[in-house]
């Protein structure tokens, strides 16, 4: 079996649960089938293991350099981004209109998990360029869109997001890079830009920055931000004033270039209207943020498959009842507490795989308001539990987990960015409970969805799912009563872990549900996990749910001088 | 403020709460006072601020290399050590007889503690030397005594110990290291050891290994075991037939050297008498399991005062309320996120350094039945909790804690190591459940310990500390009311979990009553994190007693080819 990710759990999720084929009713997706879907997967899983996987170890250890003028970065890079679009991998799911096979959302999150898991630094790039281009897409004039979208998803260019700044990360109402309107009707971009991965590099031809800016005379704060078009060469040919400053060196993710961008009267060419860029960005920027939740559950998927294959051949030691020193040892799976962090990593990496297709499916039937709601969960429970699994894959391994010999230490390196980057988990936290269960009733619709669920299963664990939704929605309201922001915020964190958990439980309650009393080893896989997120998981939520309902003040009203 | 560990704490702890000048009522310890103990962690720490600390992340980015013949260590290394040694730091805790200072233990752990925070790597050699010291002192003979414990107290020799086995890691029971008798007393030592920390090395005249192995004859099992001393070089100076197979590329920890050796022929000297190994290096290995507790405490200290410090000065956004654009940002220790990150990590840190020292103490006032018990939670919890504040202060510094050019991603990646060596977590659950609750009723006499604190307390938490003790015991003797100790262990680390977070409470209560109304910022800190633990830690280890109790075996029954 594969050590990237496992195909027959895909297609159990993709076809056995969230009966994807069922799609094809739309018009949009009439001209594929079952036929077409399997088609890009194998091409997925084919293109992964050849071309990203091999060099997922070089990449960290031989990171790109600058040299003062160029970017350079290992020629396999290069060679795996060309064969991802010749495969026409990086328009999989854009329309016909502009060269796309118009797959669903959700085949196509499916799809790119393989290059995820098997090279999380190389997949950057792509992710970027589909990120950049679809915003493109929806807000770009045609001509825009001739001229930019088309050559990115061509592969000949690549794409980036332009953010954050030295003194503004998480805080984008801080922005300053600045934006003056020209005669020509484009702009000059002045600034500087931080953490821009994919950032500069030799990969493509250009690059096309959509750069975050303030127009002179804007009104502060996110209201007065606009989005640009900043290619790193002009149409003639020559570079624009964008210049790379630096690059981060990271803890993992080091064959992504991580730049710090100066843009100096750079050429920009405003998106739609000003004024709008903050909204625009959050177009990308929602999509990023289920990229992020995607690439942190592949990642912890290809860790646990890797603490699995090496628990069923290392042989150490005999259980505790059968301590006969002259039996021969067992193979470690054998022993409970690897079984402990197995079936843990399970839950944790197949429940997280199926919150990432469920929602794709979202965006594919156009359930935005449960869409909405469920992002923040997307980005940050994976990036803190499939996060976890990795940290489990080296504790499984042992001594030879915490060497470089052993891929493990990498996913977990690779994987830490995760609950930093595109909004920390803290300001996902911020964003579940003091907007997205507000927006639209976002909370009701998603404990309605719960308990439908639960409503319609015969399993046991139904009832402790439905309880915990309700006592979700009760802790909410209660939190949200007195209309106080501050102290409704005070423990969003908190929030988040239990909202978190709570989905996940009812993906596995789904996804029982789906397995039936269907037999086979497989089948018995999903029940066992199941069992073990409602025995071992589920329960870490009647805490937090507590703190939450105490309406407990302590950080809000510390003083933090003493700390 | 050193941002290595916080003086103010350790006094606390030292002469507030454990009263430490009591001991020098004890006759090995009268020549001692306050003024003593002050000259030797003022040297501690000017020691480890000028000598360990600056060299940490060179230590880390060149890490030791073998060219076939030596290992290369850069040699900020080797003149660290010589500056510990010099000041007498080796043999602080050994008696007078040997050139020791005759320092408590409890006093030495914290000027150790300052070492292992400025430089975990570096001060490791000090450390395995001192355990190598201490062990053969206890089983050496005085010729042995005078040959090596003596040169390894001035800093002329290191130590090693050597368990593990390529095919044996957790597993000593599978030593197969050969010892043959020679003629002339000595043995001739054949095999392969494993991971191997200060393995090889220029950094001394020669290293004195410490190796189990199973004498030609003797039983299977961990009672056929012996320990032998088996010096780099023989007395001729010629080298003995120990060689290095090849250094292990690690994670982190990456200045200490860790090797594979290859015994062939090599003459070994029994320590005392064959057969006693198992035993004899299990007094090494309880001291290297609260060293391995106390470097897992030291890292976490240093990444919280690193986090606290960058708190307080990155401005960054506004409290949710008071989302004026205009209104500058503020420092990000404002943020109720950021500071529940840095409570957090204060109540880990400063309650696993309590732990520390707590425990150092009974070996000083030889409260060996509560030392035993308390080991494998001194050795595992740290090593989970305080690794998790290493995690939490990545995610203070944002971005900047995921790059290397901040100190704190390299913390974490050495402090991953704790929960591997020295037995893994999970070794330490089975000691705890199987073996250390058990032995000398060691439950009990930890239960009566916490009750007395939590009797004698007035503070509120008190009986919540003392209904968690209560239902540990009750859990405990349900667990083994079957006799079967394959349905006792099934959750084992569970267990581990539960009884480290009641400990670590009921080392918060006793920090509180120590605090008692005292005034200031210090106090209110203590007060502070106390009360963070209580209401965000202790309620954890609810859904853990639930499970223990409800008897779960999944773990145990599962049929893992379903994984």
């Amino acid at each position: 079996m594969s050590m990237i990710l496992n195909r027959r759990d895909l297609e159990f999720l993709l076809y056995e649960w969230l009966d994807v084929e069922s799609l094809t009713a739309d018009p949009r997706f009439a001209e594929h089938g079952r036929e077409t879907f399997d088609a890009v997967l194998d091409l997925s899983q084919q293109i992964a293991e050849r071309e990203f996987a091999p060099h997922n170890r070089r990449s960290d250890l031989e990171e790109p350099t600058f040299d003062g003028s160029a970017v350079t970065v290992i020629p396999e890079v290069g060679k795996a981004l060309r064969a991802f679009a010749d495969a026409g991998l990086i328009s999989a799911t854009f329309p016909a209109s502009v060269g796309g096979m118009e797959l669903p959302q959700v085949v196509g999150r499916a799809c790119f998990a393989w290059f995820q898991a098997a090279n999380i630094a190389t997949s950057a790039y792509s992710m970027l360029t589909m990120g950049n281009a679809a915003l493109l897409l929806e807000y770009g004039t045609p001509e825009q869109i001739d001229t930019y979208v088309r050559p990115m998803l061509e592969g000949r260019y690549t794409g980036t997001m332009c953010l954050s700044e030295p003194q503004a990360g998480s805080s984008l109402s801080d922005v300053t890079t600045r934006a003056e309107r020209q005669d020509d009707g484009s702009y000059s971009i002045t600034g500087s830009k931080m953490w821009i991965s994919a950032g500069d590099h030799e990969l493509s031809e250009t690059i096309v920055h959509l750069v975050l800016a303030r127009v002179v005379g804007a009104p502060a704060g996110v209201k007065g931000l606009s989005l640009f078009i900043v290619p790193k060469h002009l149409p003639s040919g020559a570079r624009n004033n964008v210049t790379l400053a630096g690059l981060n060196h990271k803890m993992g993710f080091r064959g992504t270039t991580n730049a710090v961008l100066a843009f100096d009267g750079a050429t920009g060419h405003l998106v739609q209207a000003e004024g709008q860029g903050l909204a625009q960005m959050f177009h990308m920027m929602n999509e990023a943020r289920i990229g992020v939740g995607s690439g942190a559950v592949a990642l912890g998927y290809t860790g646990y498959l890797h603490a699995l294959a090496y628990a069923r051949e290392r042989l150490q030691g005999r259980p505790p009842a059968g301590k006969d020193p002259s039996a021969p040892p067992v193979p470690i799976v054998r022993h409970p507490d690897v079984r402990r962090m197995l079936l843990a990593s399970k839950s944790y990496v197949e429940g997280g795989m199926a919150l990432i297709l469920y929602t794709a499916k979202l965006v594919d039937v156009g359930e935005t308001v449960l869409l909405d709601v469920l992002t923040p969960i997307v980005k940050a429970w994976p990036s803190q539990w499939c996060l976890r699994a990795n940290d489990l894959a080296i504790q499984v391994h042992g001594g030879y987990g915490y060497t470089r010999e052993y891929p493990v230490e990498q996913f977990y390196r690779d994987n830490r960015l995760n609950p930093i980057h595109e909004g920390t988990d803290g300001i996902q936290a911020l964003d579940l409970l003091g907007r997205k269960v507000l927006l639209n009733d976002g909370l009701r619709v998603l404990v309605s969805a719960i308990s439908a669920t639960a409503d319609s299963s015969s399993s046991p664990y139904a009832p402790r799912l439905l309880a915990a939704a309700q006592r979700l929605a009760t802790v909410t309201a209660k939190l949200w009563a007195a209309g106080d922001p501050d102290k409704a915020l005070a423990n969003a964190s908190t929030y988040l872990d239990a909202a978190g958990h709570i989905v996940i439980a009812w993906m596995w309650l789904s996804q029982l549900d789906a397995a039936g009393d269907a037999e086979g080893a497989f089948y018995d896989g999903k029940r066992l996990a199941a069992r073990y997120f409602f025995d071992h998981e589920l329960p870490r939520v009647g805490p937090w749910l507590d703190l939450l309902e105490s309406g407990d003040t302590l950080l809000l009203d510390l003083d933090d001088t003493v700390l």
